[in-house]
């Protein structure tokens, strides 16, 4: 007997009629001889109707406050899922985080889970019933208040409780197909991926790629979670991402896919003086206002005027707050100007296999070149390439990049490298 | 200082701008120098949505899932409350039933609570915080589980909260300005009381006055916990519900008000035979079906057929199944049929003076012949006579009984005794 646990998102649980195909595709799962742990997120649009309400209460609501009220949203969704499936004739028995024993952090809002203990769980597992957890909630172990674990929250819970139940799977049912080569939306030709690393999975989603939450993969990883990412609309295999040694036989794709993010912003800091610890000031002053930032470049100083730009990208919604943060510096550090710019994009091409083919970044550079692409800045780690473009380029940039590896469907799925450098 | 705790019902509570003017109001007490615990039903029709939700789920819901489903709607407003009280510069912390030490049994749906433990409620007042409560809602003592108090259990959760917190009053917040001697929409000319004693609202309550719930008069009175039921959309002092002994002055009102009744239905076995144990039978098989009657009227056998007709009253709702476990009985008890009328109304006069004033019946009936209305069953305690008429006639009955006993406004607010037996 295996252990499931599945997650559900808002789109599989828009309406009566969605919850109660989530409950049947249950009971199969439960009927085949599994034990299933579901987590649920809130039903469809409920927790944006439920921040508009706190919006028309305050502007301003209390972190401690948002989390109660949008922690409601899943009960909502669990507590109806376990009524469908009672009306299917199994028992079912819907689960706080708190009773499911998600203990997290206080930090409101963006809790961490810190440790989970599902005995109230395994004990009703073992007396037959399916367990359904609300997603994105726990419970702080100091302070024992409600807390939300932040976006993409209830993958992260699904991960954490099939690796503390040491389940065989955590499946995750979304409304697309699984992980996609890259966005359909932009390059029609994308195509299923049947099998990415945790790896470049966690690369594929630090770059924009929104089928699965960061932290879920980085919790994934840690604790090698396979995650099976499919379809609640079908019964198709999905995508599934494990940790399985990447690169290993010569079918496996070198390249996985081609992400791409329109939600950072880029500051440059112009004519900085050209002496030892001026970028330490500058990035102290942003982390100190609490901002991550994703790419820096520095460029060369001019010989004539020893100053030098600093660019950096960052969220979109923390612009303003760097931006006010770095003027206070002016004075201090000397430097010119700043400049902000959020009409930028991100692409980033990711693959286990390139750390092994040279040729990756030419054959990428000269598809952007060809296809007449302006390039900003450059990042790379030993599996991607990201370049930020602007906003307006990036979808060609997108598509160029995805058919110069041969990603496109049209050429079948098995993924061939288009590259020079093989 | 004063502790005084306020319950909001889910008409206060409508919409984001109620729930800011229900939040001014909190704050305005807390200004006065009172720590103020705040008990909040479910937002307008939140719970019918609720309801109406499971119904399309599934027509049978299990009570443990339905109490995980309407638990929600509380939290929903109470953090919204304490958001919009944040908003005014004070400091609020929210609780769910649970946090806020709500134990109760394990009765799903219709819970009662063994116990109060309000110790995070105490800390947050000591550290100066307005301390909203979900209403309606506590955890099992022994399983853990969520639980719901049933109908009216947000009133019950105020009053235990006050009788735990030794609070100085607790004021119950609602859509009218207080109890009237008659249901206003019937009665045009139905004042509002300003005194009314514990024992002569429970019997109001029992009798089907719908602005305080039985069980949270029941637990004020065992308590001795005052009680002001006032308007959330007034400043205006509404009605006293209290426990100093009724009658001891010669000015307060011998009769307190008119209540009335649509919800029961009446059931005549017909032809029982007039031999010992028959109506224990009758009335076993009623408990049994987990049914409450109310009204008993015995029939005196006639000669002839030494059969007799037993008549009881019971809860519409119940109806069908009590005609049901009664039909199985008809062989072996050998009755000849059953009647089942849901066309009844009841009426009640209730009024602590009645006790010492032996001509209040004598009024009551002869008010309700010059009305035409006929009687079907009688019963009276010490502080209320209820009788049983048809539903169309319950009106006009109510308005007759109300007029002879000159509780009409156009008389004055003092309630003047009209009957004989002064």
């Amino acid at each position: 007997m295996s252990l499931v646990v599945q997650k559900y998102g808002g789109s599989s649980l828009a309406d009566a009629e969605s919850i109660k195909r989530v409950a049947k595709r249950i009971v199969e799962t439960k009927k085949r001889g599994n034990d299933v742990v579901v987590v649920v997120s809130a039903m469809g649009d409920t927790t944006d109707d439920l921040l508009d309400l706190a919006d028309q209460v305050t502007p301003l609501a209390p972190a401690r406050e948002l989390d109660m009220l949008l922690t409601s949203g899943e009960r909502i969704s669990m507590a109806l899922v376990a009524m469908a499936i009672a009306n299917l004739g199994h028992t079912a028995r819907s689960l706080t985080g708190s009773q499911a024993g998600l203990i997290t952090d206080d930090t409101h809002g963006k809790a961490r889970i810190v440790d989970v203990t599902p005995g109230r769980i395994t004990s009703a597992i073992e007396k037959g019933h399916i367990v359904i957890v609300a997603g994105f909630q726990g419970v702080s172990g100091d302070t024992k208040e409600i807390t939300t674990l932040g976006r993409g929250g209830s993958d992260t819970t699904a991960v954490a409780l099939a690796s503390a139940l040491q389940a065989d799977v955590c499946e995750i049912y979304t409304d697309v197909d699984g992980v996609f080569t890259a966005d359909p939306r932009i390059v029609s030709t994308a195509c299923k991926i049947d099998r990415i690393s945790h790896d470049e999975m966690l690369e594929m989603a630090a770059s924009g790629a929104k089928i699965l939450h960061l932290r879920c993969v980085e919790y994934a990883r840690r604790f090698t979670m396979p995650i099976h990412v499919r379809s609640s609309f079908s019964a198709k295999e999905g995508t599934w991402v494990d940790s399985t040694d990447e690169g290993e036989t010569v079918e496996d794709p070198i390249i996985s896919g081609v992400a791409h993010d329109r939600s950072e912003a880029k500051i440059t800091v112009v004519g900085v003086p050209d002496s030892p610890g001026m970028a330490g000031q500058i990035f102290q002053a942003v982390a100190d206002a609490k901002i991550n930032i994703d790419m820096i470049v520095q460029n060369i100083s001019t010989t004539e005027s020893s100053r030098t730009d600093i660019s950096f990208t960052l969220p979109k919604t923390d612009g303003q707050t760097a931006v006010e943060a770095l003027t206070q510096l002016r004075e201090s550090i000397g430097f010119e100007q700043i400049q902000y710019d959020d009409q930028i994009g991100k692409l980033s091409l990711i693959g286990a296999g390139m750390r092994s083919h040279p040729g990756v970044s030419a054959t990428f550079f000269k598809a952007l070149a060809e296809a007449g692409i302006n390039i900003g800045m450059i990042s790379t780690s030993e599996i991607r390439i990201s370049v930020i473009t602007s906003s307006d380029e990036l979808d060609d940039a997108v598509r160029a990049v995805h058919s110069a590896f041969g990603l496109d469907s049209s050429e079948g799925e098995a993924v061939v490298y288009g590259g020079t450098g093989r």
